[in-house]
């Protein structure tokens, strides 16, 4: 009896994101070490070359290439060491002709070098003269100025969400402090007369609420803060003061209900009158996830977000919605998933975006094959099973076995 | 000159799981809504049927599906309408041939329901009568009593690193806590003379410490706790002081030093020093990593592993290394990679397991293509624009453009 429509995914995303401007989150200073897993609110560039000067990357004698070409086992190259160079201070001196300098590994090269002769194809001769066993090409066992990154090449892109080795990255940039964007704050709601927390009785019609502890979870893994949470009974004006509170304290308040008419028109009333944009969008053509409704509210800057009721649906739609506007708000690039094979033909509904649960497993060659795990979007256990999904488009009527698809994986 | 043995990969890490049983992780009790990325200490069962009813996963009425059998648009079956069943309540009435029930999505289904018709197929004919425009099948638009999980069943193993959606898995179960494995504590070291932490100037031969952070990332990402780090100078007298303070407050202490055979000597006598077991890994048979060295010292209960000084093999052995440990300690499966194809001939080392980082690209098709990120294993920001690496066999020279591989994603 909904004659209200529904918005393709994309389209609900956009709108979203014309409206929620006002929960663009701000970009802040942030040390390194709490950098793993922030969003960077900048392009990172090198501002130096690094190495910022030719390098040893083996203990050994710095040459000039062409004074060792030719060396072998048995015709050495006999050259005179002007120098040792010292761990972490400058050469101070050049090489010429026939001459080397020791350099252990990681130490500047001195003027002149451009090749290292690694220890042990080096003899002593006789005081401050060696014979070289290898001839050497240019570059050899160095790291030349500027090999892992050039002075003003861009290195990481704003939306990058920061790895352990990007924050040995920046930290070789000389960057102790990085713009990343402040974290969305989202409020937790969920409504239901049945619902009993985990540590509560479940008995005599009950059930227990999963939608809290892994929107938590999803939340958590997204990098956002929980700014608080709520279990409401199917009482209008309960789940109205849990919005207020959610206004107040989060950037994005999320409220999953059971997927009943009566409880997703509760919401969709109650979203109506708490967001100043009224209710924009009043549902997604997807599967799972059709009954999920958007506002947003100016004045308290908060967006508003009805999921649906069953669980595997509320957690995809938290990441497709949420995660999607702050994949966009963040400037982040679409998600790129695994290329894979599909294990059977799949059938789909034509006019919904279907996301379908699969696992991967290897053929034992180059391709991995895509198994879906079926089962009702209110099984939680079917995403436990899952590595990812796969998106299946509203004009398919399905998928074929060996079709070519791809993962995103969780 | 070594003349130590290396061992190799898998030999170093049963040498070390065996000799480091004083680091076992003990178990500790955590509320669910702080389990996430956590690592399960037991496996866990559903101690119930989920759901413990059979319940209406649409709105509409619940029926006897033999007395719907042959229904359709033109020729509906008429029923009468025995009840409602509220959400979060016992049906607490049966329904016999001919009747009906209201059930709204999540409600319990009455005894001698099996099916579920959709409201939007039927019509109310007077009051107490409906007429059932649609055949349904027993189960349909029902979720049964342990469809999603049967009673008895292992549903999360030991070893598993909990997921968002695993924490909605827990609460279906009742789980309000949940046994886990208390995190190792890294205490984090990197020495040279000519490092510079990334507020400092680094000019002179001077560069910049990348390990430091990275391993931090590393360890972060892991689950692990940081216990605390040192940049210390490369003088034997303050390493060891900074791996006595790391004993005292850590599981595992690694040293990143460079990786001159100088520095590897004085790393190598402290550890000796400091470990009760001394040094029984001298170096391992990787690339990169090889110069990667291992004790234990059982009063102080803490793994010290001397690390190599080039970032990209320092983070590398620390995953291979720590993470492995802890793979084996916390009882999980072994990692399962991505499959590909290699773009590219790609030489190897005899004798080494080699680790090459690359990127992974589509074909436009169902295979993933690994392109190889090249460059000394000094240059961080190979390792930035990597997705993963593959593993090379030591007794290979090489793999072959178009060989199938296996990707280990970051």
């Amino acid at each position: 009896m909904n004659l209200l429509k529904v918005d393709d995914l994309a389209e609900a995303l956009a709108k979203l994101t014309v409206r929620a401007a006002c929960v663009q989150p701000p970009v802040e200073e942030a040390g390194l070490e709490q950098c793993l897993g922030r969003t960077l609110a900048a392009d990172i560039y090198a501002e130096e070359n690094i190495p910022a000067f030719a390098r040893a990357v083996m203990d050994g004698y710095a040459v000039r290439a062409a004074d060792v070409q030719g060396a072998g086992e048995s015709i050495p190259a006999f050259l005179s060491v002007t120098g040792e160079v010292r761990m972490g201070e400058e050469a101070g001196f050049a090489i010429g002709a026939g001459e080397c300098a020791y350099v252990p590994t990681g130490a500047m090269l001195p003027e002149g070098a451009d090749a290292v002769v690694m220890e042990e194809y080096c003899e002593k001769t006789s005081p401050g003269k060696i014979a070289a066993y290898k001839s050497e090409a240019p570059g050899s066992n160095v790291a030349a100025a500027g090999e892992d990154m050039k002075k003003g090449e861009l290195v990481l892109r704003r939306g990058r969400r920061l790895k352990p080795q990007d924050l040995g990255l920046l930290a070789a940039l000389g960057r102790a402090q990085v713009s990343v964007y402040r974290p969305y704050r989202v409020f937790i709601i969920s409504t239901g007369d049945e619902l009993a927390g985990p540590e509560e009785e479940a008995s005599g019609g009950r059930i227990r609420d999963v939608n809290t502890y892994g929107l938590i979870g999803k939340a958590a893994a997204a990098g956002f803060v929980i700014s608080g949470r709520q279990r409401v009974k199917d009482v209008e004006e309960l789940l109205a003061q849990a919005v207020e509170e959610g206004k107040q304290k989060a950037d994005i308040v999320v409220i999953s209900g059971g997927s009943s008419k009566g409880r997703r028109d509760v919401t969709a009333a109650v979203i109506e009158q708490a967001a100043s944009s009224g209710v924009f969008t009043h549902g997604i053509a997807v599967k799972p996830g059709k009954p999920t409704i958007l506002g947003v509210d100016e004045p308290s800057a908060t967006v508003l977000a009805g999921l649906p009721g069953h669980p595997v649906a509320a957690l995809m739609l938290f990441e497709l919605i949420v995660g999607g506007l702050w994949r966009a708000q963040t400037g982040q690039e679409p998600r790129r998933g695994i290329r894979a094979r599909l294990s059977i033909n799949l059938p789909a509904t034509p006019g919904r975006q279907t996301f379908q649960l699969v696992k991967l497993r290897a053929d034992g060659g180059e391709v991995n094959i895509a198994e879906p795990v079926l089962g009702k979007s209110g099984m939680i256990y079917t995403m436990s099973r899952a590595d990812g999904y796969i998106v299946i488009d509203k004009n398919r009527e399905g998928l074929k076995q060996g079709e070519a698809v791809e993962v995103f994986l969780f």
